[in-house]
């Protein structure tokens, strides 16, 4: 047995006066989605427990079967992994933004304008080779990604994550001086690392010609780089190696991406998915349902549903969802349903009022052979609530799953 | 107030299309066991947590209140305590077969033609006094129990149960090497002891005139024994002392029976239960009304609905189920309902398409004084799932009902 799961991210939403009290999941054309329901057994799910507002990497670390309460250390070197980087065990990742600041080292922009991503990688070369002059046995790997995102690796001896960000996360704060959060030399030794390297990046990015460039253009100079999330690698049993299993996963999210990477999946790449609205849906699901012929779990993710609900686009998201309905629909069409589980779920509620990721518990469903159907016919946050499953947790959806797929061990005999 | 728990060992199932999309129960005459689900509550319940398949050891200590992740040390010391051996702290118990190899130690058969109980007896005198060559200090005790089955249990000091298994668990495979599962000297030592044993095992058996009147009548000689699943006693308070009750427990099968005896529970024995098909149930019925006299709790255990499912026996199932809606009508008809609890569920679902015990959750019903009752009238896998009981784990059964019974302690003031 075979399964697809497939994550709409921040999905779930609140009901919302402009939708007439519905969801935007309530108010969606979804016959597709909805066909997962019918045919399959629902519940609502807390990716990590009631109330907690999950992370991007929490909540999937979580739905593929690993307790963040556990196993979490931080965001940096999971987004290490999924820009591609190799990152080793006792590495410290912190994921940066090149930023604008004034001469005062206040924020004037945290994401200096949303640089593009061709600027931002010319001004990463002056960063290819840094040596720290205080910490000389620490090699500093940095890499841009997509527009003014970026990742700052440390690897050497004694480095901890117990530091705290230089990233104020507001504008009209000063650039924050990084502290150690516990009282180990390698957390001091780390919070000066930084420190020195943030003094560093500024002084070369000041002054650089791809700024002076931008200025002329109108554009904001990014002559600072924040960081935040220290992480270590989360010491994990790969899914390969806990359930026997080859799965693979289709995301463009590089925070996603790492998560499935340490999981052991296999990284695919689909032309046409972008992680925005325009996003090409039909060639991922022929992506995934390529995929499910050599693996026994496809991992399908689609991203813009949560984009539309940080920008406060109500119409947006329910057109995400309407387009997540028709991937499932080519999934739902050309998958072997004799030998194939369909589940379908969200990372998290992302509220299109708040803009923000919220505590609520998403919708699950799940259809294929040997499920205990239940009588919901709709995929929803409310529908779902009275489903089968009843109310479960993130961690318990893949053993739920496997399990279906007759991959689980016996506990005891 | 009392209180009744019957278990239907594996009684929860999936969808067949045999029984045209329905499970046993759902396809199943049970007016009684319906009987307790409308007058009762209702619910959903993962033994140990959803998607992992229990072993019947683990279901039962959850069952009885125990968390099977925290106290469980392995099958073998449940076992010889419920086939009645006295088992001491520290000893360390295996699982044995009687089984049949070929000359190179190969495995013909692991249950040496499913050995009749009477000449395995005879076979299992010649280990009465067994005295390690090696290991003086430990002492072996052997004894058989029903038809193949027999334990093998060591006493002395320094022993572990980090040993791995001497069954290869599969026809065709060698016997094999006893191996320490971690670097210490009691792994080591236990290791050879059971190496030093198998050898002498063989020895002893190959050339015995029961083996060799066996031959004769064409049957396969159990010429050797494969032991499994070394397990010392688990660390736990027994229910009497815990919740201050009288308990007793009616079942066949050893490894149960030595869960309710380590449980603190009385081992009650039923003149015409035999585990099997053809199991008095209503003889069983009347133990347990009797046992309710004198006791706070009785446990009720039926094993054939797991046989049919282990042997994919699809009406056989559906008629142990109905056989135990027989054993139900003669309690609900016989007990005081006044002051009694009856409680039903599973400790497991076992598939009739796998034959494999299955991660799903099974449904709880209980009936009683203080019940909030719900609008379930079905006892099913699908129509529990809507009950008031929700979601719960196998470990808050026990709990849950001694909480109706007046017999938990309040915690905090």
């Amino acid at each position: 047995m075979k399964a697809i799961l497939v994550v709409g991210d921040g999905m779930a939403d609140r009901p919302l006066r402009e939708l007439n009290g519905k969801t935007p999941l309530e108010a969606a054309e979804k016959p597709s989605l909805d066909w997962v329901a019918e045919n399959g057994v629902c519940g609502i799910m807390d990716p990590i427990a009631p109330g907690i507002p999950p992370g991007s990497d929490t909540a999937h670390l979580a739905l593929l079967g690993y307790d963040p309460l556990k196993v979490y250390t931080g965001r940096g070197a999971l987004e290490a992994v999924g820009s591609g980087m190799n990152v080793r065990p006792g590495d410290v990742a912190f994921r940066c933004n090149f930023a604008t600041v004034d001469e005062n080292l206040r924020v004037v922009d945290r994401r200096a304008g949303r640089i593009e991503t061709d600027d931002a990688s010319r001004l990463a070369e002056v960063f290819k080779e840094i040596s720290l002059e205080k910490h000389p046995d620490v090699r500093v790997i940095f890499k841009n990604s997509i527009q003014h995102r970026a990742i700052l690796l440390l690897r050497g001896p004694h480095l901890s994550t117990m530091v705290s960000d230089s990233d104020p996360q507001k504008v009209g704060s000063n650039v924050l001086r990084v502290r150690p959060l516990d009282n180990t030399p390698e957390a001091r030794k780390t919070a000066e690392i930084v420190d020195e390297l943030t003094q560093y990046f500024h002084k070369n990015l000041k002054e650089h010609p791809v700024n002076s460039e931008r200025q002329k253009r109108g554009l904001l100079p990014a002559n600072i780089i924040l960081c935040r999330g220290a992480g270590k690698l989360p010491d994990i049993t790969p899914i390969t190696l806990r359930y026997g299993v080859q799965a693979a996963a289709i995301c463009v999210m590089p925070l996603v991406r790492g998560v499935c990477k340490v999981a052991g999946m296999e990284l695919l790449t689909v032309s046409g998915a972008t992680g925005s609205y325009d996003t090409d849906v039909v060639a991922k699901a022929d992506t995934a349902l390529q995929a499910i012929q050599t693996n026994d779990l496809v991992f399908l993710h689609v991203k813009a549903t949560d984009v539309a609900s940080h920008d406060h686009k109500v119409q947006q998201k329910v057109k995400m969802i309407e387009k997540i309905d028709k991937m499932m629909k080519h999934l739902v069409k050309n998958a072997n349903l004799e030998e194939t589980i369909i589940a379908v779920t969200a990372d998290h509620t992302t509220s299109l009022v708040t803009g923000e990721h919220e505590g609520d518990p998403v919708p699950v469903a799940i259809a294929g052979p040997g499920v205990r159907t239940d009588d919901i016919k709709d995929f929803g946050e409310r529908t779902c609530a009275k489903g089968g499953l009843g109310r479960i947790r993130g961690v318990d959806l893949m053993p739920t799953i496997m399990s279906l797929q007759g991959k689980t061990k016996k506990f005891g005999a």
